[in-house]
């Protein structure tokens, strides 16, 4: 049953597994004691940091464990923001980044720098949105949701040169390598890697102003309270080493796997937009959006043919905004389905993904009657199509069978109350070649006007 | 080799390293997915937090998993706080809280409330410290240094009557069974019962103000950001569930073993006093305090000949202040040994240890040349001692040998900058029955004046 959501969560690596049970019984008890039990929980706390600092890139007194990436992401942004207090309160993140990074900053006057169709944001952006008050500035190595990596040496640099620190999320691409550049602050989580759930990391360079907020705690320097928890910590590290040393060989089978799949389905499945960067990317992750199709109906069916992918379609989250990621680059969310491949993913899985793939689409796709691929033909007039109180995907679908219905120049008004058609709509007219004129209020709800081209 | 330091931090449990084993393989994914990793996650993590609350006495939608008892205390404090905000800002600790709770109310107006001789608050006392402006009070169920019960039902009750809610931290006391009384929160940690590190359990009563601190995070009812740890999770619960079931035969059997530490030490060591309530106590930890003693010796001693137990004496800390919980219960701070006997301690181990203990103790004193435990013949004159850079036990032991130098009535003024003076020299005088007169800025360090009754 091939599980493709490494991005989410991968299972856990066998050297991790290994690694934990062995630590159980040395690591339990606390590293702060003097006692034989306390002396050895400290050795294999410091050997564990040593090999994390080792495949980060930095210290080991620069490094201290986290009970979870998003732990990690928090401390280090209140900690540096706090530290630089004086220079000001406004700090500067991509718009892509990681709802972890995102909810951290609204505490804050933050700057969001937009991203290109690609998912990259530019460096000259970035440093334009750097200012005189820019207490810290935030970017992920590589985007969770499409793969797409940051510039981050590059802005690294940038932000030197201004002489803001720049933490970066690394989340997704800590297994494939260490991240390049002048970075000042580094999170990530071990759970992405194959490391047990419990641990994150969170590298401040030496040098850096941090202020640790909230109660004090003696723990890991004073940025993160609570006992350690060494047998995860002590599996975590060992298994970034084991995935460090299986990155070179793994990253380029998994690369041309994720290449099958960016090419093969837009030739099997009609009206797929393939997003982010198709070199600049992460080995392993692949991201595509079908017209038409709502994307809890295709994980659903997904789920039932043995295949766990993930999305981010308005209509599977918890909210109905659709992934904030998709929405910043600009390109369609629905009918959105992420694969991240886990390690050792085998390559008939992933031609079996493909073979199945199509009917599903297809399948859903009839079920909400959605039109064929081509444009009927034309017809005299312009039109309105109320589609208020229909969720994604079925304004879409409305204005795609009717756009034929009005003559070249003639526009077809959406009414719709649907948080994603603001994305959705767009994000069809530049699939179809259509023009979107723009939208305005209605009584109720939002009225996007399309113009026919052809 | 016996480790008698269980409050530290007991070893994992058989039936935790179980459940946590089975539940790596099935609770690795992100149980807010659908598909079927996901599923099987979430089902786990249901099970655990119904085996917990049941545990703890409270509804499954009252619980949530943190990643350590310190967080759960943290969160705990700081939401209710903001859910009364409009109450006020002020808080009700006991002074013997442990340092996670006291350093969540530092960030308050807070009102400490003494304790007896014995570790215990006085409900009346607790009571009258509440005021119209206190947004939440804090008491833990059993202390952690000294084993005292707390009258939690009795000052829950109070509580109630004035309209606050209180806190209960109950992570000493958990495994032997839940908090009695009409408690709002409570908080745990799993790594205290033989669970896993990493999971530590906030319960908040229906009904109970409370306000999520720092960036939004959807796990968790919003209340303890980050990746669910799982398999440690399952752990968690599947243990307390297992340590419940052995409580009552294994407390009667630990509290018998406690009481004959209580009863021998004293008898087989001279110049001990044995603190905290020798009945409303916990089952399986006691607290002695050696004159002419230091705490870091007598543990690297003990530590040699095999056994490892903790210490609230300044000498062990990586501060140079004794126990606040020692000192807030005006008790002796010197020589202080806790023990803290793990589930299935056998019987010939405590033997073992009260064999081993006078001679630990005997040689320390010697090489530290203190008094022989009678107060040597009297002499004419007031004296001076000059303790200045001499850290505990050596100004108590060079009061000790020169009181008898001076005639009753007559004093001995110790000058002295160890901070942990100010509390043992006091404790000495009380267990010698000599008078403490008080103290008194010095030209260097404080004058602590001593006059001999006999």
């Amino acid at each position: 049953m091939p599980y493709f959501d490494a991005a989410s969560s991968a299972p856990l690596h066998p050297v991790a597994r290994q690694a934990l049970q062995a630590a159980l019984d040395e690591g339990w008890a606390d590293p702060a004691r003097l006692y034989r039990e306390g002396r050895r929980a400290r050795m294999l706390l410091d050997a564990a940091r040593e090999t994390a600092a080792a495949a980060v890139g930095c210290r080991p007194d620069e490094l201290v464990f986290t009970s979870s990436g998003t732990r990690a992401v928090h401390a280090g942004i209140a900690g540096a923001m706090a530290g630089r207090r004086r220079v000001g309160g406004h700090l500067v993140v991509s718009a892509v980044e990681h709802s972890a990074v995102l909810h951290a900053a609204e505490g804050f006057a933050a700057t969001e720098v937009p991203v290109a169709r690609t998912g990259a944001v530019d460096p000259a952006a970035f440093g334009a949105a750097l200012r005189d008050d820019t207490a810290l500035a935030c970017l992920q190595s590589a985007n969770h949701e499409v793969g797409t990596e940051q510039p981050v040496a590059e802005v690294a640099s940038v932000c030197r040169t201004a002489g803001v620190p720049l933490l970066v999320d690394a989340a997704q691409s800590l297994a494939w390598g260490p991240v390049a550049g002048d970075w000042s602050l580094l999170a990530a989580s071990a759970h992405k890697w194959g490391g047990p759930a419990g641990v994150g990391l969170l590298a401040v360079r030496k040098g850096v102003r941090f202020s640790s907020q909230g109660p004090v705690d003696e723990r890991e320097s004073g940025r993160a309270p609570g006992f350690e928890n060494i047998p995860a910590i002590v599996a975590a590290a060992a298994s970034l080493r084991a995935v460090r040393d299986e990155a070179a060989a793994e990253s380029a089978r998994l690369r041309a796997l994720v290449d099958r799949i960016r090419t093969r389905v837009p030739e099997l499945v009609p009206d797929v937009e393939v997003v982010g960067d198709p070199v600049r990317r992460l080995p392993h992750l692949v991201t595509f959006s079908c017209l038409y199709v709502d994307g809890e109906t295709v994980l659903h069916e997904l789920d039932r043919a043995g295949f766990s992918v993930s999305s981010g379609s308005s209509c599977t989250s918890s909210t109905l905004t659709p992934s904030h990621v998709l929405r910043a680059m600009g390109v369609l969310s629905e009918g959105n389905v992420r694969v991240s491949l886990p390690l050792g993913t085998a390559e008939e899985e992933v031609d079996r993904f493909l073979e199945v793939l199509p009917g599903v689409v297809a399948d859903v796709r009839r079920r909400l009657d959605a039109p064929a691929s081509a444009v009927p033909s034309p017809a005299p007039g312009s039109l309105v199509v109320d589609s208020l109180g229909k969720r994604c995907p079925v304004p879409v679908i409305e204005l795609a069978k009717v756009i034929g219905d009005v003559p070249v120049g003639g526009t077809v008004t959406v009414l719709s109350d649907d948080e994603a058609a603001r994305l959705d709509i767009p994000a069809w007219c530049e699939m179809r070649d259509q023009e979107y004129v723009g939208e305005q209020p209605a009584e109720r709800g939002t009225a996007y006007v399309v113009r026919r081209r052809g």
